[in-house]
């Protein structure tokens, strides 16, 4: 599996992400918060870039924060104690081999985590057994087939399918967002609800111009530039004119649209049989 | 132009607007309320799917609602009249050529107009001038690119991608929301705003997936069947691949996306020129 486009792995990605915490954070967190005493999982923090949300945003939860990186739990660590969170402990862990007990949380939280693996559903499954009974799990993943965009450019989505062709190479899926629901309901959770949350861009945003049309999706894009060429999926040329087309839609004119979607899903109580004679 | 496919001139699509207004009302119309005693214009008012509601929510207002078509603007008094509105005036008139003086209304409403025009930007400028300053004009559009579902599906594509090349044909832009903002600034419009109105369908909201994804995406897509074959621009095995794809999404672990967009734009008042000594 190719580093180059798992997010977070790189420098450039890691600035991407913070960008990303930093201007989305609302539209993605805002609805989220703990009780104080609950046990949390996040289950796959990666850099952290969503940890120092969650913390503050349920500041008297305790919060378990895995990551297969060792690398990533190192930036996590770092970025959660410059932000000065006490509430966060880290622990290095695959999600398909967690070295918890059964029913050791009251909620687990999964925020661009799936689209990562290959078997998204068994995941669920697997972070279910450690839900307590009448606990929820929150998962948040974008969507690249909900990117676009005026102007128009077919070279523009040309390089959104490159990322979504190498992201299936490395066994993920780009465009898993739509799939939150079925996702969550095949895993067995009950009242499931799931929300988008669309980002839309135009010039009278320009923090989210700047924050999220170039800093964060156009710059993940341009990211898979050399793995894109090496792997032969396109022409330089027609790259290079996709990255620009995306720039473009940055300009006074420009719009651009995408989707996260968000779910929420219960595990259910034990059904209690009362019998009235 | 062929009237297959230019929405509320055949009985079945003008079912299908029906069907939209009933559904999706609250989420296109809920926000738009104009003062009692204020003239406003709707501007290509079609069957009168929108004129309903845009009655109903501003009951004090006077409604002039036009539109080219003699036989649709039939129906929108029929249906006026069973509705039993007493604040709405029927026009026949072309929005290049209106029989309005200068200032004539404090309030425009467009729905679903631009995307038919081959001038949607000149007919922005048109409806400015018959605005008094300080009005405002709301314009709302869909946009087929923003269709996307699950379980994806390349004939699903092909089929939504017909209906755009028909209305592209015809002079249309089936893909004008995103282009609701650009087009105001263009005009002239000031405080220009423009919000996306996701239809977000799983089947946790049954009443969408009926209303929505099978009785208003789907049964359009659908109703240009004849004409997309006739025309030469695809096989009708595929096209109807893509039909039952779209329908498809509407099963249990199915997922349906479309975004309208919503725009305000204001007329500016003169500037008063004041000085201090």
């Amino acid at each position: 599996m190719s580093s180059a486009y798992i997010h977070g792995y790189l420098p450039r990605e890691s600035e991407r992400l913070q960008d990303q915490a930093g201007t989305l954070v609302d539209l993605l967190h805002s609805d989220t918060s703990y009780p104080a005493g609950s046990a949390i999982l996040e289950a796959g923090c990666g850099v952290g870039a969503q940890t120092v949300t969650l913390a503050r945003n349920s500041p008297g939860a305790r919060i378990t924060s895995i990551d297969v990186s060792a690398d990533s739990l190192r930036e996590a660590k770092a970025r959660s104690g410059a932000a000065g969170l006490t509430n966060v402990e880290f622990r290095q862990a695959d999600i398909f081999a967690l070295p918890f007990e059964p029913e050791s949380f009251d909620h687990v939280f999964v925020c661009f985590v799936l689209e990562h693996l290959s078997r998204p559903l068994e995941a669920l499954v697997a972070l279910k057994t450690l839900l307590r009974p009448g606990g929820t799990v929150t998962v948040i993943e974008g969507d690249h087939g909900s990117a676009y965009f005026h102007p128009d450019s077919a070279a523009a989505r040309e390089a959104i399918r490159c990322q979504v062709e190498l992201q299936r190479r490395a066994g993920g899926n780009a465009m898993i967002g739509r799939q939150v629901y079925p996702l969550l309901v095949d895993a067995g959770f009950d009242a499931v609800r799931v929300s988008p949350r669309m980002v839309y861009v135009d010039s009278s945003k320009p923090d989210f111009v700047d924050g999220f049309t170039r800093k964060t999706f156009t710059a993940m894009i341009e990211g898979v530039r050399e793995s894109a060429i090496e792997s032969g999926i396109v022409e330089p040329g027609l790259f290079d004119a996709g990255v620009r087309a995306l720039y473009r839609t940055a300009e006074a004119d420009g719009v651009f649209c995408y989707t996260f979607f968000k779910g929420v899903g219960e595990k259910a109580r034990p059904c209690t049989l009362e019998l009235t004679t």
